[in-house]
């Protein structure tokens, strides 16, 4: 890929974005600030807070109860669901936004384990998002409380986790971008390596979806945070996605009324509504549902492809950008440096670690940093630009030339 | 109870009212209509708005991710649970706020059921609320399909459900107050009842809590909705109560990070916090708590005994007003006539049924029905006045006497 190194390259770039017009579409910080923490919170839809007024005074205010019959909010896990499942490669029907990601993972966790074939393990990677293996984890001490049996594995890397998938996996159990390096499994291929030894996959995408081109149809089970790249809001609902062979074929672990065939008939037993929709649990989140609506309605209409593309070319100038103007003040990309390979943010190390992450922050520069030394850059195909990333870069020189992170008022940042 | 007949003797018991002044601090509908469905949607605080559009434009815009460092969104479960467990006997570290009913009522049975004694069954009544019933049976089925064992109970009342509290019974499980009459169960005298067969008790408080005195000291676990007569916003995040004898026993069967006991160290094995904190799942609902907030800053100060004897003039007035105006309209009041044995709502039957209600709401009343015959009004004793209740009785016998519920527009009601 052709990547500019200079700033009139990189608004020859954004001339040519074909998201370009979505910018508008955010409000981005007052100040002018970049936060490139789109793999953190996603930016704010301009319209949010409006719509969010709105519904709290003309519907919770002024009509009370009966919005449950006016209003469309039994159905908004559904209709958002169906308005970002072309972004996981997904049918519509497939995938439903409730819950947050920790009772999603849980849900899918053991659902998968009552669709498993001859398997008894979960396999995951030790290096796996905390809140992954903590469910897992929980999960198997279920297991055992109840007197059943199942085991969950580790692997330390990726080669000795593909030599454990073996016929005793039940559940193969990922995050497609890892947290912190921004590695990146290949859905397709780890599917297929998975259905070899008849295991299910379950994908954790939260650190993928709304930046890469996901295809979930060899996929069995999928789940992911909804206010990263997705910018559904802070603690905005996830998502889940189970694979059409699955739904409808047993229970839900947690069944509740809003999981139910005939929902509105408030009967008794428990009967599990066709599709994906037996799998949510109860009230839907009115509130937070309205401000995702406002990142659904950009969605909708946005082309996985187009949006791929584009986060490819913010990150590969980036980059290009820290090799040029940073590597010889101390910056190391630690991220993939094959775009097949990486994730959706960058990450890159510097001996300045957390202090350095702050004082970027307080130059107008807002990332994330994970111990050990990953400062992660998250960057939005749908608001960021091009002439963003060079300013970042430039920031970035700025602020390791000057060493300005070194300041005493930084001295005590340890994350 | 004394209770007013007139609208100068309701107006006499307003101006004694030591609530009175939390009528301001909520935003009634727009209309001047009066919404009796505190036990469906309770109203919005004044200041949710404006709050939550703060939070959205100067946190989630301006902050971004860094809100999570600078904000106490981390702590709101708690912060909340505190700021509302005097409303339910509980101490404030007992209690916390997140996930929906659904879900922390499969948290609350799933983890009873590992503190169970010898008993193997959960007990509970036919006419619990579906998703109570549908939370117990989905766990039923997770039960067998891990090849162990259990049994779900129903009663067809309440005699016979005390019949059947025998030591087989693992939990009871119970809504203290019928979402259809408004019979209230005495949570005390239950709990007794269950501990003397070794059984736990697990309460769903969604039709008491934020009307009611209740004391949760003897109970074992309890869950309930927070957009009731606790005014957190439609959809909003429901509360969870564990006895401290309970907290810390026993992992959690949903482990996520949020109830890590180190939860910043990005930990990859689980280790329950202490205290009811092991109990939360994922990232919190961060709008939908600051939508919460707003109620909670009212609830911190409400003194519980208070807040009950207000509840308990209201609706002791509306019914001997409905007797007295209604009576001979048609109108039967189903809720117990014994405040003793009555929950948050008080209901009434009418040959009209659903018509009615959608009539009395196009009139200005806005009440809920369920079938077969419960036309339902739910009083805040925050927000609701004893003029309310007399207008409200106004609208009542004129909607019946001038028959407007026989409009064509409600042949169609069936709800």
């Amino acid at each position: 890929m052709d990547v500019p190194l200079t700033l009139e390259g990189c608004r020859e770039l954004d001339r040519r974005d074909p998201l370009a017009g979505l910018r508008e579409k955010f409000a981005l910080p007052e100040s002018g600030n970049i936060h490139f923490d789109a793999n953190s919170m996603g930016a704010m839809p301009a319209d949010a807070p409006d719509r969010t007024t709105r519904l709290l005074t003309d519907c919770w205010r002024n009509k009370g109860r009966r919005c449950w019959a006016t209003e469309d909010w039994m159905e908004k896990p559904r209709i958002l669901g169906a308005s970002i499942a072309h972004m996981l490669g997904a049918d519509s029907g497939d995938v439903i936004v409730c819950d947050n990601t920790t009772v999603n993972l849980f849900k899918a966790i053991s659902y998968a384990w009552k669709r498993r074939g001859s398997g008894n393990a979960i396999l995951t990677e030790t290096h796996n998002f905390p809140t992954d293996l903590h469910v897992a984890q929980g999960f198997l001490r279920l297991l055992q409380d109840l007197g059943a049996e199942g085991a969950v594995r580790t692997a330390e890397n990726r080669s000795q986790l593909l030599d454990m998938l073996d016929r005793d996996v039940a559940i193969l159990y990922l995050t497609q971008t890892d947290y912190r390096s921004s590695e990146r499994w290949n859905i397709q291929e780890v599917n297929a390596c998975a259905r070899a030894v008849d295991a299910l996959t379950v994908w954790d995408l939260s650190h993928s979806a709304g930046a890469l081109d996901i295809d979930l149809s060899g996929a069995d089970f999928a789940v992911g945070c909804g206010y990263k790249y997705l910018c559904g809001g802070p603690g905005g609902p996830a998502f889940l996605f189970i694979n059409p062979a699955h739904q409808g074929a047993a229970w839900p672990a947690i069944a509740g009324w809003m999981g139910h065939a005939k929902r509105d008939a408030f009967l008794p037993e428990f009967e599990p509504a066709a599709g994906i929709a037996g799998h949510l649990t109860g009230t839907p989140q009115v509130v937070a549902n309205e401000v995702f609506s406002a990142a659904a309605d950009i969605w909708r209409d946005a082309d996985r492809r187009t949006v791929a593309a584009k986060h490819r070319s913010l990150t590969e100038t980036l980059i290009a950008l820290l090799d040029a103007e940073c590597g010889a003040l101390g910056v190391a990309v630690t991220s993939p440096r094959d775009y097949a390979e990486r994730g959706g943010h960058v990450s890159f190390s510097h001996p300045g670690g957390g202090p350095v992450c702050e004082a970027l922050a307080d130059c107008g520069l807002v990332s994330s940093f994970r111990r050990p030394d990953s400062i992660r850059f998250g960057m939005s195909p749908l608001y960021h630009s091009h002439e963003d990333v060079w300013r970042a870069v430039q920031t970035v020189k700025n602020v390791l030339a000057s060493e300005r992170w070194r300041a005493p008022e930084y001295r005590n940042v340890s994350i």
